[in-house]
Order: structure tokens, then sequence, then C-alpha cells
């Protein structure tokens, strides 16, 4: 790790655009190999856009998002998920209510659903007359969180690399049976997020986060057993410098972290309900 | 839609190296937007690789694919996910022999292990005297294995934009007591899946697995009613077409599915017990 004191000189003195985006990513350089290509630098050059143009976005990019989520892996080719693309505004409004009135899915032209969906299956299960009782359990529905997730994230790449931006709405987490009612979702199928999506307003530009150094997240071989309390100081600090950058509150991410993570927040957006309210909506989780 | 009899027409008559990708995604052509660029092409032409070279990944390469990883985004910058990077011939002899003994894992020269790690959080908390007993809620597992699905994802289409091929292991859930074991995972941490990483095989290439029509799993604005018999009855043919190419044995993809999902095929990988594992390792799932 070569800590390099700012972006402009990762960028400018001497440095490559690799260089810059590594930094900006980590705020101090890793160590990584030297293959760089316009999908690597899509790919950490990631962003959560929050500000959009009214634009709508083009005709058919919505189609080929969905081609590039179906092309990520599906667990034994199950494809356990389905997406709902929202434009009308009246319909964004009340879910951007549903999932804390964001003020970001009444802006963004396009607001997609990504659902975990085990009801196709249950229904081509019904057509054939085969049991699908495995569904039940609470692997069926963790497969269908991890295959939703992966398609989105290629669909989330695919939109970055034509200049559109997007962010995930965990929020919509917050009244999983309510979004299911607005949607009209069939029972054994919930929206596990959404993402905006639009032309990023070039007025308000996004940030790249700084990420925890790669010594608290990768390890080899075993799980690693190291003190990571320094790294995670060192983490907190750039994490500062970037706030201080963007005007925000300055805050230690373990604080931030922990906090979140706190019994009184997550009562307060109601996702302390969640294994009921799945279970309501059809789903075993045995 | 319009139907194209074959790869080699989409390919060559006229088509464009866009119109094969498309085509062999779903064999017939999507109406898609005209935008088309390499990291598109190489989201699209993904294929899960299960022959590997013996080379080991170049040096550097699981730093760069963790870039890539905690390039995606991540629920309130939590980051609730590891990974560790096994290497060790015998120790990934032992972990394929807990996901079914799938020989891929023993020929490729790197094992990824995705995991989802409320530990962290835990001992953030227990150091700033923070509680942080949301963890305990289904949801914090949910959004782990989320934030740590869409992670990979992103790693997954680095590494294979840099001509590098992977596979997804959902057997690694088999047995997770087992594996948290061999790795050293401490509580609130679970492999969520593996991943096998290496060269392809030229002799031995991997092919585009057809998905369903985008008809069956993208809908506006609310959740389609529609019957979908006929869209999965055409489905069942493309698939059975491919399955010749391939000289794989001909079976329907709507009787696959089902079958991967009865109770009988749950119960024998061990994955119906995965509830009361996971709280054995110290999740809550309430």
């Amino acid at each position: 790790m070569a800590e390099v004191a700012t972006l402009a000189d990762a960028a400018n003195d001497g440095g490559t655009q690799r260089d810059a985006r590594l930094y900006e990513r980590y705020r101090t350089t890793p160590d990584v190999s030297d293959a760089w290509n316009e999908t690597l630098d899509t790919i950490i050059a990631h962003r959560s856009v929050r500000a959009y143009l009214p634009d709508p976005v083009p005709a058919g990019t919505v189609e080929l998002l969905v081609a590039a989520a179906q092309s990520a892996s599906t667990s034994s080719n199950l494809q356990p998920w389905s997406v709902i693309a929202v434009e009308d505004p009246a319909r964004k409004a009340r879910l951007a209510v549903l999932a804390g009135d964001q003020r970001q899915i009444h802006e963004a032209p396009l607001f997609l659903l990504w659902l975990v969906d085990l009801n196709r299956l249950t229904r081509v299960g019904e057509t054939l007359g085969a049991p699908v009782d495995g569904l039940r359990y609470l692997e069926s529905a963790l497969l269908g969180a991890v295959d939703t997730s992966l398609a989105a994230q290629s669909a989330f790449v695919a939109l970055e690399s034509i200049g559109l931006g997007a962010c995930l709405i965990g929020g919509i987490r917050n009244k999983p049976a309510e979004v299911a009612a607005e949607l009209g979702l069939p029972s054994n199928v919930f929206a596990l997020f959404g993402m905006t999506v639009g032309h990023p307003d070039p007025d308000r530009p996004a940030s790249v986060k700084p990420r925890l150094p790669q010594q608290v997240v990768l390890f080899r071989e075993t799980y690693g057993a190291d003190d990571n309390r320094p790294a995670l100081a060192a983490y907190d600090r750039r994490l500062r410098t970037f706030q201080r950058e963007q005007r925000m509150l300055e805050r230690d991410w373990t604080e931030q972290a922990t906090t979140r993570v706190g019994d009184a927040h997550l009562a307060r957006s109601g996702r302390h309900q969640l294994r009921d309210i799945l279970l309501g909506l059809g789903f075993g989780l045995e």
C-alpha cells in the first residue's frame, strides 16, 4: 500500500486513470494487478446517483438492461426473479412514500423493482402436477435473493457503461406488503430492492465512496484472526476526509455502521418485521 | 421479437457481434436498444466455466477482483461481507467434497468463498460499546446476502473482462457448519457461495446458456397477469435445441426446474436444514 497524498497526485503526477480510480475507491493505493480495460474502469468508478435529469431513458434501454441481468449466473438455471419497470409518475410517487419518501424516486424517470419470484416456479409446478414443496425452505428464498442480486448488479454495470446512473433502494423493504399490493404481486413474490435509473444531473454530480481497506475484507486460506482495529481507524480517517470534501457531516464509519444496525434504527424502518411479513406474502422460510 | 434461424445467421448474414450475442442468450432476437460496448459484450457473453487450465491466476488478480467487488453498492455503506481466497490444493479438495465433490473445484487454481459477514460489525459494536442487536433480524442476514451477491457479481464481470472464467458454487451451502469449521469462520459469518476462478481450458469450452424470454421476467408498471405458458413452451423448445447441440440429455426447463425445487432434491443436498444451521452459526433470523 503506497499512500498517495491526493487524487490529483494520482491522476496527474505521472499516474494513470487506473491509479486515480483505485485511489478514489480506497484513498490509498492497493497493490493490484496492472490489468485495466473499459469494463474495469466502469466497475471501479461506480457511484450511486441520486440526482437525475428529467429526460426518460432511451427506448429499448430497459430491455438491454434485462438482457444484461438475465446473463448473470443463476443457480441450476432456475431464474427465480422478475423485474417491474415503473415510469408512471403517480405510481412512482406512491412507491417513494412506501420507501421512506426518497426524493430520488420521484426524480428518476425509471424505477426498477427487482423481485424475488418463486411464484413462476409454483405455477409451473401446478401446470405439470409436480410438487415444488422445496420452495418452502429458507434456502429457496435465499437462493432467490442471491440470483436477483446477481442479475441486478449486471444491469447496474451495464447501465453505467452507457452513461446512465442508478441507486439501489433498500427502503422498499420497509413496507413489503404495501409494495406488493401496489405492484399487484402474487404470492411468493417480494420486492428485494428498488433501483432508480436515469441520466445523472451534471450539476449535482455523485462521488465515489471510499471503501474499507482490502486487508479487512480479503483473507487467504482461512478467516483472518488479526486485530483489524488499526485498519478500521485508518478507514475512519479516510472517510472523514471524504465527508469534509463533500461538505457532509463528519462521522466515523464505525459509529455510523453500528448505529445503522442497532435495534432502534431497524425498528424505525419497519424492517424488524420482515420475517413475519414475508410469511404473510406466502414464503415458507423454514 | 424477430426469430432468427441460427447463430450463424445472426453473426454472418449482415448481422453484428451484438446480434450474435443476443441471439446466443435468447435463441431469438429481443428488441433492445442499439447501444453496445465492450462492457455489454462481456456481460451478455457470460458463461459458467467449469474446465480450467492448471496455471495459477496472475499475481494481484485477487486484489483487482476485490477492488471490483468493493466498488459495488452496499446498503448504508455497511460492507457486510468478506471473501477468502483458497489456493491450497488440499483445502480446495476438502471444500470440494463438502460442496458435492465437484471436479471443477479441484481443477480451478483459485476458489473464492464469498461470506456474509455480520461478525465485523459485531466486533466494532463491542469495541465502541454500541448495541448492534438489529443484526439478529432476518433483514440483516438478507441485506448481507444481497450485498455479498452484488459484490461477487462485479468481481465476476471483472474477471471475465480480463479473459478469466468462473462458476458460482451454491453447493457450498450443503454443509455450512463444516465449511465454517474448515475456513475458521467466527460466529455470524457463513459462506453464501463459492466461486471457482481460472483460465478457461480452450479444449473444453463453455457455452452461453439461453434464458427465459424477456416477456416472462420483465413487466411494466405492475406484475403481469398474462398466461405465460406459451412463452415457457417456446423456451422449453429453445433449450432442447441448445441441449442437442451440447450433446446433453434433452429435458424441458419446466420439468428440470420443478424437479430441482422439489422437496426430495433439496433434502438430498442438505439445504432444507439451512435455517437451523445458520441459527447454530450465530445468526438470529428473527
